[in-house]
């Protein structure tokens, strides 16, 4: 087993997949936005109108979901079939949670672990001016279907 | 105290910052991606030219800084004047840190977040054909300097 | 019949289409910009080399085609397999017609929508200039085949 | 007068903006989406979170104004100081009202045209499952202030 | 024979390759940059880890691949499969080569040529502090498969 | 002398220009396409409407121009104030000259070599069905004003 991404002379490259079948592929991921309960309480709170911190997220998470391969050198451009997003507000954390389906060539891991970063990131810039200790973590792939490599599924 | 990225009917807006001061604004972020030692021997070891993946995710992590305004709804553009980043492995992990500076009306946190975020995930896609287990984490500010609200730095 | 956009707890989604079949779509969108008679003998007058301020919407309007899921927030990425646009240029009037094709899961009446309305931005900001009063409008779907909702063709 | 975006060949050139001084610019633009009234009542009404439509198009709207130097071909590429839209209800009708602010050598006509525009069109995409006769249009500039062309008010 | 970018009226149109089919497309470009040898000496030499100017033009090219149909106006988005370059630094000149793979309804040479041309620019960008007399050149395409017209194999 | 576009530790980065001034900045480039005659006279014969290859070309560069900084990695962004393309014609070749403009803190050199690549890859993108054997070449910085190194003519 070895690293997929080099060619002979050890650089960088786009791993061939052009005689791989397409099959319909599924990627979860999830992660988190750790925060003071004062920031989850104004994101969640009576002082702004609920939940928009977490729209302007999602429409971030899935915009940037698509983006993936502009930013991530060696993936592979995807035509997405469907992206979707879910939240869930702890005491003091946000829980971000990305789908991401296709039919291709190659996973789309990448993809939903880019939705939940963009997703963490622009919850961040919405409450910085608050709270700037916020901290972004558990990043995970937590389950994918479709490919030669099967169905993988995070043991938690 | 409120958030500032809402208009009076509760939307999303990007901040106004026409009247404010140009001023030096230096951001350090870090993160890491946790991972098998095994995992670290194939980035680190003989069988690719030391350093590769490491190299690509520098790249990315420049780039995608670059790029902020484009993925983060909210954030201003900003003509960024300097991008650094190191990457310390460790035994079971590879720590980042991004380091961003301009001249503008806004921080650069969310540049310097952002550079973390992507050289994180290249980092995962470069290595996830031999392990999926691996988790991106504890992204945060380290310091931010420049600006009316003065020099943070984080308490670690 | 509902908002297909949204998932179950109210939040914005990209519709999963997974399972549609891949046929020929095609999507007409028209739009105009009204402006002054002076402005349109400007555009194509002796003092300018005619049909320019033309040739940069059209360019613009196929490379915004190509730019819709960028910019759509819950548009599925599209391989293009055609843009054509015309013009025709009136008393005070430029008509604008944008004709899209693909092969795929969705519609690419956005596509359409997009290179019309890029189109006419464009020409809004090439006479700007001698003519800040000009107006776009009467952006439509004009006709839509392919897929499982069939053959539209807007009555006018 | 001429239009500024031609060089002496006759082919169309970035107006030359060098020498100019930085000022502040603001500009307003306007437009419409006009629909159904059953999809006006779909948009507002009990089945879905109401405001949601209009809280992806606003960010579509911020997010599209910043692009527009991408998109506009002969667009100055500017760093916006501050971007606000709303969004006005009616019977058969949303008014689309977008405002954009920077310090700069040229305008911000197209930006505000182009949130605008953007906003209009993710309406479109996100409502055209139940309605494919909306209309997109009166797409206008209202208001400009700032550089050597001194203030603009539309009469209306 | 005549140039198939142009619709009736004489302007520029994206082809329409709708029903063509779907197959193996590879094409491979080549180019160079020339420049004075101590500026070799500089990119291979002991005063920096060697390889590092390559790696970065390397990603760069790969990247830049991707982005091809957003920069070339009539360019079809297409997904690529594959992407590999590689570089030989001779005496006074570092040639560079791009191949470039999908499956799809038309060619990759611009694909390729793409990636060649940003390497390239990325290598002047690199060491243009220590030589601006580099020049970039022989950029062509060497070898195409797959499509209807057949095999191309440049003579040289 | 040294490449500056290295840290300590080998790695690339975006060189800081965090305190340089922001004065006027000039660059000129130019290259050619090099084809058969015939395809010169398809391009401006009487087949097709004379001068729309370049015109599209010329969109193309100047919308190149804008997006180096998203292309060439350690490019640093900067607000382009001007952006101008010529063409010249000759028996078996086109020579193409971007003149690019702004104030900043660093050059534009890579802007104008950028945007003289872009339109030479657009001329091979519209040409390239009747002529594969054309080739892009003599890409090369001609003049540079403004910044601390001063004034650069190229000695052809």
């Amino acid at each position: 087993m070895s690293l997929t991404h080099f060619n002979e002379s050890g650089r960088a490259r786009m791993v061939e997949v052009t005689q791989k079948d397409e099959t319909v592929r599924i990627a979860i991921a999830r992660g988190q936005v750790k925060m003071k309960h004062e920031t989850i309480e104004h994101i969640t709170g009576a002082k702004i109108k609920k939940g928009d911190v977490l729209s302007v997220a999602q429409v971030a998470g899935i915009m940037g979901a698509k983006r993936t391969s502009d930013l991530i050198p060696m993936c592979h451009p995807l035509m997405l079939t469907g992206v979707d997003m879910s939240f869930e507000v702890l005491k003091d954390c946000i829980l971000i949670e990305g789908q991401v389906k296709t039919v291709g060539k190659t996973g789309v891991e990448m993809e939903a672990l880019m939705a939940v970063s963009i997703a963490a990131l622009t919850i961040y810039d919405m409450c910085k001016a608050i709270d700037k200790d916020m901290e972004i973590g558990e990043i995970r792939l937590i389950e994918k279907q479709g490919g030669k490599s099967g169905h993988y599924k995070r043991g938690e």
